[in-house]
Parts: C-alpha cells; sequence; structure tokens
C-alpha cells in the first residue's frame, strides 16, 4: 500500500518543530489498555532550532537496554541552546520509549524490536505506531541521522561507531566522514545483510545521511563509553556545521566483519568461561570460551573457537548462556 | 533450640565424605510442588580426597548471579587430581542452586537470600534446608573455607579478596594470610556491622578460617575475572597445605571500608550517568554521577557525591537506577 | 477484501435466529489452547421473537469492566416475556465475553479492544473473531442496536445516552429519538473524530440506527446507574415499537465535546487530589486536579486546569494517575 | 520474646526527630533483592516540630489502595508550616509504601497487609520490618495517633470517622473528642472483635490516643471525599492543641455496628446488581443486592438481603462479586 | 505451645455437626486480600447425622489435583440420605480448596502441601489455618477418617488402598480392616518414614482410625477409577457400622515398599520413554526407562534400572522429567 | 502473493540434506528477544541418506505436549543406520521445538498452533517462520510424510493411524496402505472439515503421501503407546521400501467420526466424574460423564450424553472441565 493512503499517525507531538529556541515536550501515543482506558505513551522530545540550516536527528533507546545514546541525549537536551548553533536538532532520547522504562530491548507492551518494525503501520502496535511516526514525519524533517546504539543487557562490543556500506556512493562518503568525525575507539564499515525492517534502512532509502554505532552493552554505561558518546554527538554536530567549532579529533581503529565466519554460535546451553576479552587478538581454532553443562560436576565442557584470525568485537554478556545464543564476535 | 533437638536434615548426599579418591556427585534435597510431587533439588557436589589433611570447602553461587567462583569450582572439580593433592576438598560451584539455574541473586523457588538465611531450618524454606546442611554437616568438616561472591546484575567490584576483622586474632590471622595468598588484585580488611545470618558468622563462630571475595559483577565474569578466580583459589589451596606447589605471588592493594559514609544512596529513580570508574580516585564533594528523572527532557539531573577521600570500589551497574539503591562505594 | 470471499465463521449458535419464544443459549467460538485442546468459548445470547416486527440488537460487556449494560441485558433475558413485544430482541450482555470474565477492559486472551476490532476477521484472534460473527451475521439482522458503555476501571462519567452526527441525517435523527426516549440524565451529540475499528461505526456504515451509552464508570454500578440502564433499554424497545407500552419520560440536560480542549492529560505520574466532583462546573483555568509526586514529601504537586468553561463530565478514576492518562473531560 | 531482647530495627531516618523545624526525608529499609542486591525501600517522611508540646504521628497507606489520607498527608506535609503549631507533627503519607507504589491493598513484596503485621519483626518480611519500626520507634513518640483508611479497591464506605470501646474510659474519651473534633458526615463507635496484630491495637495497648476513619472506597478519591480528609485532620490538630485556631465544628450522624449480623456474604460469585446505595435505609428482609451467575443467561439471580433494620454503611465495589465475598454491610 | 493456650480459629461453619438430617454448608474461612479486603475462602462441606453413632471424617482434595476422592464425595454427598444410617458422616470433598478449584497440588495462595502442615497455626497462612480447623475441631469430632488421595499431575498409581503400621497395634488391626473393607485391587501396608506434618498422622496421634488411598493419578481420573473410590467408600461406611447393608467384597492384592531401594530418581532431565507400565513385573537392574538428552539429536539416552524385584507401582508422568525426579516406585 | 516473491527463510540447517551418511544438526532460527538479542532456537533434526531412494519426513512434537511422535522419532535417529535402508529419512523429533522444550501445546512465544500456522511467513512469528520453513524447504524434499500426534495434555484418545478422504484417490490409497503398514491397534478414515492452516494440508496439497496419529493423550506416553509408535514408523518405512525387511504385521480397527454428532461440548464448567472409558461402547443417550458444579455440595450434576451409538474414541483429560471444552468424542 502507498504511504499517502494510510491514514494519519495518531501521535501527536507537543512541540513545533518549525519554532526557534528550545522546546522541550512529548511525542503523545493514545494508547488504551486495561490500566488506563484513555492513556498514552509520552516519548520525550526537545528541538532547538536556531535560523536556516540543517536538520539533525538524534535517537536513542530504539532498543531500550543501551544507555550511551540516552545519557549523552539527555545532556545535550539539557545543555545544548540555540546561540551554539545553526539549524535543527530533533532529540529522541529513547525512541522505544516503553521499553527504555522497563529496561528491556523489546517493548514490554507488544514485545516490538523497534528495530525490526520499519516502516511501522498508524493502526498496528505501539511499536509500529512509533515506527510509522519515524517513518512518515521525523525521518523526512531530517538531513543526518545518528541513532545510538550498544549492546544490551545480553550482548558486550568494543566502542565504534559505522555506517553501512550503500550504492550511492556520495550518500555512503558522507556517512563515514560522520563517523570519522564521531571519533569513537574503534570505527566500522557495515554490510547488512537482513536490512528488513531497520530504522537504517528506513533513513537511508530516503536519502538521508546515517550512522549509527555500538559503544558497550550489559545493560549498563561507564564514564569512559558515555563520554565517548557525549563527545560524538557533538563532533557529529559540529561536521554537520549545526554546532558551531571545530571538532575535537582522536584517533580510531576501523574494523570490518567480513562474513558469517565472524560469528560463533552456543549449540548447548551452560555456564561460559570466556578466555579471551573484548580487543584480545585471536588466531583461527583459538579457544574463546567454554561451555559447563550445569547440572553435574565433572562433566567435559563445550569448546568454543574463532573460526578465523582477528580480534573480538563482540561477546555475549550474562553468564549463563543460552542454546542458540551468539558467544562471539571477531572483527578483522 | 539447641541444634542437637533439631530433626535430621531432609538432604541426603550421593557422596561419601570419608572415601579416597574423586567423587561427582550430588547433595538431594526433596521439594514437593506442583509440577513435581516427588522431585528434588539436585545440587552438584565434588569431593576429592588424599589421605590425612585439612578440608577445605570451597563454594560459589551463593548468590546465583555472581560466576567468577562458579567458573573456578566447576574447573577445579573437573581437573583437581588427588594425586596432586592431601587430604580433602569440598567443592560446591553452586551453593544456592535454584538460584543459579535461574540466574538471580535469590532463590526463584522462595526469594530466599542464602547469605542472610543462617544458620537454617531442616523443616524451613528450601534455602534455610540448604543452609542447615551447611551449617550442620559441611562446615563441621571444614578447616577452611573459601566462599566465591562478585558483584552480581546489579553491582559491579574491583577484584578483591577478604577476611573479617574478628574477635580471635590468630584466626583472623590465619585468615589474612589465606587471602594474601589469593593474590587479588586488591584485598579488604571488613567490619561486618550487620552479620547476621551470614554464612561468613557461621562458618567463623565454628572457628573457620573463612575467606570470601567480590571479584567483578554485572552478571557477568571476563577471562580477565575469571582468571583471578582460578588462580586464587589454587593458592588458598596451596597455602593451607593440600595442593602441593608453592603459591604463585602477585601485588595485591589493600583497601578499607571505614563506615557509613563509605556508601552513596539514590533517593531518586532515573538514569544513571556514572562520572567516574571504578578504581578511579575520588576526593570528598565530586560527582560521582548524575541520575536523570527520566519522564522528560530538559530536567536537571540529581547530582551523587562522595562523601569521602578515596578510590571508587564498587557502584550500581544497572543503565537505570531505582530510589534507594546504592549508587557507589568509596574505599580507602 | 471483499466479504463475500471470507471464509465462514468459526462460530457457531446454539438458537436459532428465526424461531419464535425465548432461548436462551450460546454462541460458540472454538479456541485451541494450552489448557485446552478442543476447548471453547461459550457468550451467552438470548432471542426473544414474537411474530413480524423489528429485530432489536442489546449489548454490554463490549469492554469487560462496564457493568450497567450486564447488569440491565441480564435482566431484561431473564424477565422479558414473548407476550410483552412484537417482533425481535436479540440479547447479548457480555460481548467480549472473555474481557467480561476477568473483569478486564481488553480480552484477556489477545488484549483485544472490541471497540476498535471491527470489522474482524473469521480467521484471526478470539476478539476479531466475535467482532466478524457481529459484523456478518448480527448486524445485518437488527434495525435498531444499543451498545452500552460506561467508563470501566479507569474512567467515571456522568450518566448518558448518545448516538452520533451522521451523514445520513434521517438515520441521525431517528437514533437522537431513540437517546431521548432512553431516558439518561444527561444526553450527547457525538462526533467521533477517529472511528475507525468502533462498532459503532459497523453498524452505522450499514444504515442501522445506533446509539450507546457511558452511565458511570470505576469498575462498578450503582443502585442508581443499573437503574438508568435497565429503565432506558425498556424505554429504547418501547419507542421502537417493539416492547408494548409508552416510554417513561425523565428530564435529560444535553451536553457537547466541542474540540480536544475537552480533554486534560497528566504529563506526569503521581497521587491525584481531585479538586472538582463529576457534574461540577469550572471556568476556564479553574484548578481540577493536583498531581503529587509520590518519591517524596514536599514537594511541589502538579497543577492540572481546565481548558474551557463547562462541567466535569469524566475524571480518571484510580487514585494513582499515569503520565499520558486524561485526568478530566469538561463538556459544555 | 519481651522487645529489649529484639535486634535493632533494620530501618534509618534521614531525618532527626528532636530537630525544630521542617524536614522532609526518609525511613530508608534495606532491601535486598534480585534486581538491587543493595537496594532499599524509601518511605517518604516529614517531622514538623516547634517547642514543647503533644506529638501527633499522622498516617495513610496502611492500606496501599486508600486515598484520602494519602492526599491530606501530602498536602499537610508540604502546606504546614511551623509557625502555625506547637508540639510535633510526625507525617507518614504512606505507611505500606511498597503497596501504595504499586496501588494496592498489601504489599507487592510479600502480601503482607500492614493492618495484620503488627507488632511486626526487625528480622522479619519487608512489611514486618515497617511494623516493627512503628512498634519501637514512632509509636513511643507520639501522643496522638491519626491513622487513614478508606475501603480500598473493593469496597465503598459512607465517610466516617471512629474510635474503639476500650478498658480504659479515660483514653477513650479522648479518643471521641477527637472523633467528633474530626468532624466527618458519619462518626462510629467500633469494637474489635479480632485486634490481633492491628496497629490500632498496637497504639491502644501502649495508651496512645488513637483515631482511624473509613472515606470512601472503590480505590479513588474525590474532591468530597479528599475535603473531608484534608479538614479532618486539621480539626484533630487543633483539637489537641498542636495546629493553632478553633476546630470548624460540622454535624456528624453517629452509627453502630452491633454485631455479626451486619454483614452479608456471597456464597456465589457472579455479577452483582446492588439494589440500595450507601446511605440508603434497610429493614430486615430486604432485598440489597442480586448476583447473577455469569455463565448463561436465563438463570436465576441470587438475593442478597438485610438481616437487620438499618442503613448501607459499606458495600462490594467491583461489579463481579467472588464466592465469599463481603457484599454489604448495615449499620444503625 | 500448648493447644489451649492457641487463639480460636478465623473459621466459622455454616453448618451444626450436631444437628439430625443433611446439611450442605461451608467452612468459611476470612482472607483478606488485594482483590478482596472482605473476602473468604468457602470450602464445601456436607453433614449427614442420624442418631447416635460412630462419626466418620470423609476426605478428598487435600491435595488439590487428585480427583477419585472429590467424585466420591460430591457423588455420596449428594445421595447418601440419613436414613441409610446410622451416626454421623461429615464430608469435606475438597480439603484444600483453593489447590482444587485451581487444579494444583498446592494451594495457589500461600504453595501449601495441605499434608505437610499439621498441626496448622490459626494464624498463619490459609493452608495452616485450615489444618488447624481440621486439627482442633474436625479431627476431635471423628471415630474414623478416610482421607482419599491419588497421583495428581505428575505421579500415576496402581489403585490401593493403604494404612499405616502404628506402635498400637488395636488401632492398626482396625485401620487394616477397613482397608480390607474398601476393597481396593491392591492394598498396602506403609511405614511412613517421615511423618512430620501429614494429617495421616495428627488422626493416627489421636487415636483414631485412619486409612487413606492412592487410585490412579495424572491429574484425570477414568470410570474405573472413580468407580473404585465410590464402592471403596460406601463400604468402609459399612464396616464401619455408619452405612447399612453389607460390605461388596472384591479381591485385593497386597503390597509392599520395604526401603528406599524402592525409588529410582532422575539425576538429568529430558524426554522420558517408560519401558514399563504399571503393574508390570521388573527384575532387579531391568531397564524401566530411559531418559533422553532434548537438546540434540543422536546422544545417547540415559538408562533408569530397577533396585530391586517386584512390579511397578508407581512413576513419573508427564512426558518430560526434571532433574531430581521421582521416575519410578517398584513394590514387592 | 505467490511464494517465489517471498524473502528467503531466516532459518539455516548446519545439516547437508544431500550428503550421505547419518547428520544430527540443526535448524537455527535467529530470534532476537529481550534475554539474548542475538538469540536462536535450534530445532534439532537428523538427515540419514543412503543412495537414491524415496524420502520420508518424519515430525512429532507439531504440538509440543505429545509424546509418543518424539519418543519414537529420538529412538529412531540414534538407532538408524544407513546401512538398513536406502533413501532418506529426516527425522524432525520435535517440529515445534520451543513449544516441546516448555511441554505445551503451543509455542510459549508467540502462543502458535503449529498446526494452524500453515504455509507459514518468513517474517512472521517463530511458529510462522518454522511453518514456512517446512513448507518451503521440507515438504518439497519429500515423498512420504508421517506426523505423529497424541492427545496432549488435555485429551486423551484411542491409539490410532489416520490418512484424509482425498480428491485424489491414488494419492489417498496410497497414504492408507501405510496407515495399515503403521499398525496401531486402531485406524482412521479422517474427513476434515476445516482445514485451514494444517500442515497435514500442506503436504497434501503437494501431492505428498501423508499420515498422522493419535496415540493416546493426557501428556505422557506409556510403554504400550511409545511401543506403537516405535514399531508404526519402521513398517512405514519398510511399506515405503526405505527401510530393509518386511512390515510386522498386526490387528487393527477401523474407526469412522461421521459428522459433529460424534462431539459433546460441556456447557458449564466443573469436577468431571467419567462414567465410560476409552473403547467403552456406548449407545445414544446412554450418560457418558456428569460434570458436578464445584462452589457447594449437594447441588445437581449436568449430564453429558453420547449423541449417537458407538464407542468412546476420545475424552477430556483433565479433572476439571471448562465451560466449552470438548468431553467425549463417540466413534463407530
Amino acid at each position: 500500500m502507498s504511504e499517502q493512503h494510510l491514514r494519519p499517525s495518531p501521535i501527536s507531538a507537543t512541540v513545533d518543530f518549525e519554532a526557534e529556541g528550545v522546546q522541550h515536550g512529548f511525542l503523545r501515543l493514545p494508547y488504551s489498555r486495561d490500566d488506563s482506558a484513555w492513556g498514552s505513551v509520552m516519548i520525550p522530545i526537545t528541538v532547538i532550532k536556531n535560523g536556516e540550516g540543517p536538520t539533525a536527528l538524534l535517537t536513542g533507546g530504539n532498543h531500550g537496554d543501551e544507555y550511551e545514546g540516552p545519557i549523552a541525549l539527555f545532556d545535550l537536551a539539557r545543555t545544548l541552546g540555540p546561540d551554539a548553533m545553526t539549524g535543527r536538532v530533533i532529540i529522541v532520547p529513547a525512541m522505544n520509549y516503553p521499553a527504555f522504562t522497563a529496561g528491556t530491548r523489546t517493548s514490554p507492551i507488544d514485545k516490538g524490536n523497534m528495530n525490526r518494525s520499519f516502516p511501522g503501520r498508524p493502526d498496528g502496535t505501539v511499536t509500529e505506531k512509533i515506527a510509522d511516526y519515524f517513518q512518515r514525519v521525523l525521518l523526512p524533517l531530517a538531513d543526518i541521522v545518528l541513532d545510538f546504539h550498544s549492546g544490551g543487557k545480553t550482548l558486550d562490543f568494543l566502542p565504534f561507531c559505522a555506517a553501512h556500506i550503500l550504492p550511492d556512493k556520495e550518500q555512503e562518503a558522507r556517512a563515514f566522514e560522520l563517523v570519522k568525525a564521531f571519533g569513537a575507539p574503534w570505527s566500522m564499515k557495515m554490510l547488512e545483510i537482513d536490512a528488513v525492517g531497520m530504522y537504517d534502512t528506513a533513513a537511508e532509502e530516503m536519502g538521508k545521511v546515517f550512522i549509527t554505532t555500538e559503544l558497550g552493552g550489559g545493560g549498563t554505561a561507564t564514564a569512559r563509553s558515555a563520554g565517548i558518546a557525549k563527545r560524538g554527538v557533538r563532533n557529529v554536530l559540529r561536521a554537520a556545521g549545526i554546532l558551531k567549532g571545530a571538532v575535537e579529533t582522536s584517533k580510531t581503529e576501523w574494523l570490518d566483519m567480513p562474513d558469517g565466519d565472524c560469528f560463533s554460535f552456543a549449540e548447548d546451553g551452560g555456564l561460559i568461561e570466556p578466555l579471551v576479552d573484548l580487543g584480545d587478538k585471536v588466531r583461527k581454532d583459538d579457544l574463546v570460551a567454554r561451555i559447563y553443562p550445569i547440572g553435574r560436576t565433572g562433566a567435559e565442557p563445550v569448546a568454543i573457537k574463532a573460526k578465523m584470525d582477528g580480534l573480538l568485537a563482540a561477546r555475549h554478556f550474562p553468564g549463563l548462556v543460552k542454546q542458540g545464543d551468539c558467544v562471539a564476535v571477531v572483527a578483522v
């Protein structure tokens, strides 16, 4: 169905996207339910505008248990004055707000994974209604889009900023300029194999300059990882010509995840003993972890080995692993 | 009620504590419930014995979401041969086994916090029955006791080994010898203010040499933290004259937590922005974290400050903090 | 997809809609699930017929926590004899029967809000299957349709009967005649802004004369509100020429809810202190409620003000309010 | 066990009960659990003191779904200045704070009914720890005690203030003076048949002047019922000589509940049709309600009759009734 | 604490145990909770009395998922007239009524296992309050006690009636006379190893003649097993001289469970393949079942062997088995 | 939408369907969720191939609480060597693997009933993704398909093998040859009235020879019923020319379920007293069960009667019955 035939979004904004100055408000999404017949989901939003210029759409909490983005964006929303900038910044620190308040990857309302829900539906689930609003209202307003991710409660990542390899090489080049400006310790070129339903894809198909991050994980943030996010977002705004001042340059190391051999999955659940830490070098067939069956002592653990040379870029976080979980990711 | 009047423990062991060699078995605790009328909790246990000598009782999983201990003990149970030792080693890698299999601090059956359940009761909850079995069967067999802890899913600690300041100074001195032998990067002298119900207290009141650890947290383990645990337990067995060979010495830094000013609590829930990382130095009145109200952007965060000079020894782990949570612990 | 291509409804009725006399039976909807492989939902239904004449379709429990309708209809089904009437009355006192038995607004099976599920689907959720049966079987049998609502557990309303402003003015006029006959203390002309998925719309688009009510709320009924419902339904049947005898006239006051300024929403959750009761007059900018943050004493409450002159027609019911809840509705 | 042998309460107050002026703070109760190893329950408290004089202990939220008390006390804590008074006022608006935040009668942590948990235990459940703190710390500080109740989510009451018939007639007389000063529309003399575990009994056994209320119910408050509470608490403080100024007198009607015949219970669950409203007069054998079986239409409802002459003082609130529920209370 | 110092039971009966004729009523146990502040548990009871003679106390639903007893007792309560008997019959078809209505072994309210809750407590959990009422009110009224059991949802038994080996040999002999009269296909002499908390023990310690049954299981009943129960209870009443007429004799086979080798437990969970059915003969070391690990195909199943010669008297019922479950019971 | 336009299945197999010999592996289905961001469902699969010949696709666990199929297939996967056969056998013992591990009819992830989910969707729920993989990958590989069913936790069946009456009489004849070879005690010709969404229909519409079974129920298996399954699957492979050797012939009785009068449904919930067992003969109007209302003793039970002559082929299993449940099925 073509988009112009869709019914209007049920979401209404309490902010005016065209007004000058700083506005803190809400995206109000009516949500009738057993414990509130006429209730709503109220997604916090800040719009800061100063004259003409490009628009940056900055989002965190696409997954509700990833914290560097929300920290950087609640901070930015509170401290960025219109005088320091030109153009417009739209900040949604907790895109999947129900998931964010619950501290979960997906929405507790409908189990919706926001990053698999695009383009969304105005008459769908709560998660799909939010996606639809970004698809049809917010993304069209933007020139550049920065969407913060981390590993969440069940994964841990080396901190990196990333963009996708795209058919439009100019669009791709502009994105990688922003990745470089972000200045994370690591940077990555990603080739998404299954991009269906992603916010990334929605933005890129509209021709927006889109960048994203993975900045740690485990359902926490550290002073270090939050600092990378706070510095990164300001650098991106500077590189985009919105925030005044020069990019604070820093050294980054480029990573690549060439194919499916990067990933090791557990065929058996159990207690995981990590043998390599994030950033450590591994060679093909090195043991990266052991998985102990927990039902008895004395049983042989299962060995998880690297399938290629590289360094450990991501790992399963919780101390227990389930059958089918990704245990380790090696990047080159 | 004096212990000799208690009914016998309902727990039966499938291992013989007096037999020579390696035995892997279970502590079987009958547990009748809706989904198994004649079911049991089966707690894995290993006993390794070689002739006469002291007995070490080694435990992990006192809290079910702390992983360095279980990793070191599943490993030790699988690899320690009787020929390498003299005396007896009793290994229970997951003391609160129902909590360990659920990945939770407390038991999913009765919400029992094992370390507040001593001396337990033979006719109490499942957690109290396990505590009673340690109190009346296992602790009396032991000379030295090592109980592994970490921060679990909601706290993160600098890795340290610790013992208590005790009225019996000889008992205390022997414990600190083992702490030193353990060889964690940090070591701590603890003065327990409220020791009621603790396994530590139960062991110490019987005159056992008792040491414990905090080796990280967040509900995960790293190669580094698991390595500290694996090396530490073998060092302790060597220092106790059970395992052959010399202690692998390493440098440790001593910490102290003098009083209640070490702890900072959150009076408000929200999104926590850490401003100091574990091991960082802080001075009195330094900001250690900010807590953002998550209901709206633009609101002022609450400042959490250090109440004394020192270094950050522990911190709240999840990205969201609840009213009343301990946010930071400063040690000197 | 046009309706004639839909597969038949899986629901079967144990009553014969064409038979004379009183029949009490069920709409049986097969519902296979974990606790009953070959189970069914059994929706009680009564059909009373006496010769030729118009058909009234009377429904309660569209939302499962609204009680005036079910009380009036269980009473009517038990006491209405065919001799007292001409034509046919079809009574479904608990349309969303799973929600009604659970005492919840939406279905506990699928969280379906019946009044947003039309036209339904024969191969959809349980709620959608019920909607489809009304859409394709029951509504086509009806000439007039009365659907009872109240505020449910989370809202409280002044008792009123209502009909919609419609493009077909004759259809509209006939509906307002029935509203007048119903004889509630208040009556309302409604202009539905977002009518997608409503039972009301489904009925009106088939040209049926449709009226509805809001008769109180809070998840209870009183002798007074149940009395309004019982008297109202008999008056409607009299006005429609089905029940013999004259309408018992009573005075009603007409209300109007002109636009979105009628509604006040909470941007913050907390303890609500109502300052105005239902039916009280308010002027623009009058305080209608305060919301106290519950985390601490001494903090300033948030003020909720009327946005227009009028009287309080509906209010949030529970003592605690959630962010995004509708707090008050002012009518003129 | 005599109280002096009990271990100290684990609760610590952030306020100083002996300090002059207004303090808003917390009773902090450590509560270690799966989602916060070092978490706490933070119960808001306000202490206002001005020189020497009697101490009033004012509590709401003994049951967590009763709102007139918390509204009056959050309001009083925010607006009462020390200059307007002499002596001391201790305000705990939400005694069972976990229940209050959950909007439930009992604690979501341990299902504890605060008013059946006295004298509590320092090593018991969270609810018992709070009761113990009132028993051993707060009640001994008080001269007069006012504990607010309402019907909660499942009962609805005529608004009344009450005190108990006591063996010490002077204590009793002083209590009824305060009841009269409170000035609710109804007042009641209560003879508690089973007083074990009640806060009332704990206070009275210490010789305190204790009064309580029932001010409505249904899990909501109205402007009217909240107004009764706000006026009543100030009147009580005036009558006690703490708050300056004269009692605002108002007319009250005295009620009595002589014996078990006041109560009607449901032997069958179903849909309840109330036939009498609160305050209506009833005579012995009058129908007060019908209970319809909800499984089918056409079945005969069960009749609930008054067992004595009087007026309806309380009633079951939800639209569905469960087997064994109290349906109606008649007072004389 | 001696029983005479206990507070009275909170349970009140709506029947008069001394009245002649048939009475159907309730044991009403007040149970205040979130969804009913003044709610009760209503346990159905029937008392049938005709002149002087012995009293039989007949109970089912001690465990809530065992059905032969409730079927026989609901039938008996409905069909037994006082003219057919002499003395008194007290029938409680569903002793743990909350468990029975939930279809679970233990109470959904407090997880209480009725048969481990004696002597109960008047101020304990709901289950303990019921046990206390049997201990102090109903058992003292009885001469003979028949308590029906079956395997419940997780066990399946050969149908047998049983009594205990007792120190008082006359009491024992009278019990085995009733077992013989019951006339189940199998009969058993039981030596209870751990009798603490059982209803059986409570009755026997008062000198009552106590018999019990296991009549099948799996959470169902068959026409055959229900028939055994219905015939058995009438036979017992005849043998006790209460019901008129002669015992319907039938052949029974006597079983014995000599020691712990009767029981086989699973050390590993998985899919169970039974190799022997109830009543089949087994020899020591025969395979009785295999347990397949379900995580992968091709893995070796664990063998469960008989530890003695005999026949299979009971077995684990569900298709999946959990670590620690009893898999099979062999009797001789 | 035609199938060739669907996106590829997200499921990847770790086995090669064209390789010779025995392979045990998994169908890996990525499943991102709160407790594993990069998790997967791992469905065990075995492929055994020896040269050219027909392919049999053998499935159990279509419903997760039916055990004869999984037992026979875990056994076959472990014991069938390629030398004993010609062609290919694909074994998926637990088709709806999440349901099987939970022991539930439907998937705990999405409540999906696998046998109503065909043809599935590659971008649907987990259950729909599995169905889609069978629809587009596994079924096309097969010549004959055997799908094991039993009654599950809530139904019990006489053990039979069955095939459908089909428009293609040659396809139908080949199916009934396999039914006969299977050799269950009973065999059935089925005419499916509502075949939408079934695996059966999906297979038959591709022209595959499809047979199925009902082999007992109640959520358990017996040595007898598991033996029927184990012998049956090998017989079918022999009859299909895949497994070497002759079919082990055994006597079967043919059943027929002609119309809706086979089924009796409960209009009231309660305690069910079965009066006829599986396989017993019944005549029209015979009582097959009574349903006792459980709220009180002495009330009249509801009678359930046979609507035709025949024998009891299936019955409701749990001791309590819910309104709308199928109570009994009579076959001829």
